[in-house]
């Protein structure tokens, strides 16, 4: 009988490493010629592989061709939000088996978040359930930085790169006029604060802006968020304040939605606008300054002149341990990480029990958040800081832009 | 007597090369030390210089810190907004030259956009009739590239650089799902479209996306806007769409000010929002599709990132063609770029009469716009293509992230 083959799929909102981890997977796996035959992506998730929408890597990207994955964001094989039945009785489980069967895979990869442990949790479970020798295994991907049980996630280095540097610039672009003036950053991250902590990282020096930091896991009260940015024009002019899109007050009603309530649009909808443009409104009419707010949207994920170096590697070492992992015969388990030390910092890669992971989610030690709610501690710092490393050199085109691999 | 000195001064909002343009200034005037004595800064432009916020770039930036100018955002001086007053019998004339002689200038450069050359402007004339031999040169800077009487600004390149690779990012992040979303992009220009229109550089091959570009120069009709989305749907599920801060309609009304009629904050104040956010909502409302809106926001003007290394060289360029310029005679000048040829790219810099050039705008021509006004033409790309090539090196902090200069 033939070699299995191998086949991998990416899911969920992308990073600017997804394509690293797809890296680490599919060149691993060439370098497996004696055990592993096609090496198969699965277009579009698990979604397109029931579409049959399936490419072969070694016909799609030959050669150099491959490398260029580590300097593309977005998901190079695309993604989908289709979740798994609960229920293992489904008929697309044995359809999805069925296919598996006629394309002789032996080992499944699923490069993805939350919702896609929980697909990888889901399949494995069933493999087991039918006594398939198909063997599963998940790589963690997330700027969010919020899957439990690994140090972090692959991703959030990069995003965290992205945030770091812009809020850098935004201080420096903010800095050059005397008059008082607040910028408000908003920054991804809707449970979790692990993204917009990462803006600390933008200080130049010890009391630099930012000044002001909030994260979701702690209530947001207006009326101290006004007290703070009063206290913080002592220190200079131009107040820059970081928050993330998840802030929210202590009914737990978020601080995007409270203008939704008065605001709407020509066609009577609610107006969909951020909590930056709500506290830049605030902050205008009420301490009557110059306010502004920049939402760093999706740039976070997709920035490839940020992506941190030590991201990049990360995500394919955790691509090519996955690989080894399912050739030792490894199943229902995720890449983890496991920090084995801060100075120098020493990362290796471990192996969880998906089941354990999914549907969960690693919020911001309230330790590592001020006392005062509105910056992070050191130990943030020592944790961040070594994630965002490296600069990494994108390749160009012959426009003198990225040069970004693409299916046709 | 002493040798004369020189000081320079930046105004007007910054952008990613304003410090080289300065980077050129003070490090050709220190290659005149036989003609030029004291290099002076003015801390926040001509205002900030009738506070006697002054600095001495000798003692300020010795050595190799000078480089770092080159690769910092934002105004290293600092900036203002005062505009000299329209009467030159106005006191502050007086006070002003009065202030040059204590300090022996012989030499004044602003660095900045229209504003400034009508600083410049100004000052030369007020010299021209007290017959003081003190002379004025402008060096140009704007991200919108909307100076008359030069084939471009230094800043506009950086800033295209920053448009095209990051709607690429965006083009690539939002062709992972298969279903049917709109991105609209908001683009800095509110008069002038020519960073809107490099956003067409971003495309990777032909009818690659961003499908439509709206500038300003053009009016928007929302309706043909809804049709023109319908149709790009049949190229792809995914459509971006890059627009202008600054589209209005046949009227002439700002499109982002459409739903300040309606939308009014808690404090019954006029929601402040972009177009992008208002052409969101239409078509989500109007359409029934996903949709997302973008603003690149400060980070067009101040991203080290994605700075043109043409971008660069021609902004030091300009700074040391003003410093020979001045040394020769010339006052109430603006350096001036003169293409000599698109291909190869050959780049020359000249003398224009500031008063020629100050108040007025220069805006993409007509020409350059598709028939349909969703595009550009051809031209444009030629016209912008040089000006966004290659990649700067940013030197990094021993905290791993770009190592800006700036002042105690």
């Amino acid at each position: 009988m033939a070699m299995k083959n191998l086949i991998v799929g990416q899911s969920g909102g992308p990073t600017a490493v997804i394509n690293s981890s797809l890296y680490g997977v599919v060149s691993e796996s060439f370098a497996h010629s004696d055990q592993i035959g096609h090496v198969y992506g699965m277009v579009n998730g698990i979604e397109g592989f029931l579409n049959d929408t399936i490419l072969d890597f070694a016909k799609e990207l030959p050669g150099e061709k491959l490398e260029y994955l580590k300097t593309t964001p977005g998901a190079y094989l695309g993604s989908c939000r289709y979740k798994l039945p609960e229920d293992l009785k489904d008929p697309v489980y044995p359809r999805l088996f069925q296919k598996f069967q006629e394309m002789n895979i032996g080992y499944f990869f699923y490069i993805g978040g939350n919702d896609s442990m929980d697909t990888v949790s889901k399949l494995s479970r069933y493999a087991q359930q039918i006594d398939s020798d198909i063997l599963v295994l998940g790589e963690p991907k997330t700027i969010d930085n919020d899957l439990i049980l690994t140090d972090h996630t692959p991703g959030f280095g990069s995003a965290a790169r992205y945030v770091a540097t812009t809020v850098r610039e935004i201080v420096v672009d903010a800095s050059v006029y005397e008059k008082k003036a607040v910028t408000i950053v908003e920054i991804m991250g809707r449970d979790a604060g692990w993204l917009t902590a990462s803006s600390a990282l933008a200080r130049r020096y010890e009391g630099d802006n930012p000044f002001l930091i909030y994260l979701p896991e702690v209530d947001f009260d207006v009326e101290k968020f006004l007290k703070d940015v009063e206290n913080s024009f002592q220190k200079s002019a131009s107040v820059i304040v970081c928050v993330s899109e998840g802030i929210h007050d202590a009914s737990g009603k978020l601080i995007c939605e409270y203008d939704s309530d008065v605001g709407c649009d020509t066609f009577g909808h609610k107006m969909l606008s951020g909590c930056g443009k709500y506290l830049e409104n605030l902050l205008r009419n009420r301490l009557n300054v110059k306010a502004r707010s920049v939402e760093l949207n999706v740039c976070q994920r997709c920035s490839s002149m940020t992506i941190s170096e030590t991201d990049q590697e990360e995500a394919v070492m955790a691509g090519r341990f996955g690989v080894k992992s399912i050739l030792d015969g490894n199943t229902g388990k995720m890449i983890s990480f496991v920090r084995e030390s801060d100075s120098p910092y020493r990362l290796t890669c471990g192996l969880e029990d998906v089941n354990r992971i999914c549907n969960q989610t690693k919020t911001v030690s309230l330790s590592w958040i001020s006392q005062n709610g509105s910056d992070v501690e050191k130990e943030f710092l020592t944790y961040a800081k070594p994630l965002v490393q490296g600069t990494v050199k994108v390749p160009m085109d012959k426009d003198g832009l990225p040069a970004f691999v693409y299916r046709k």
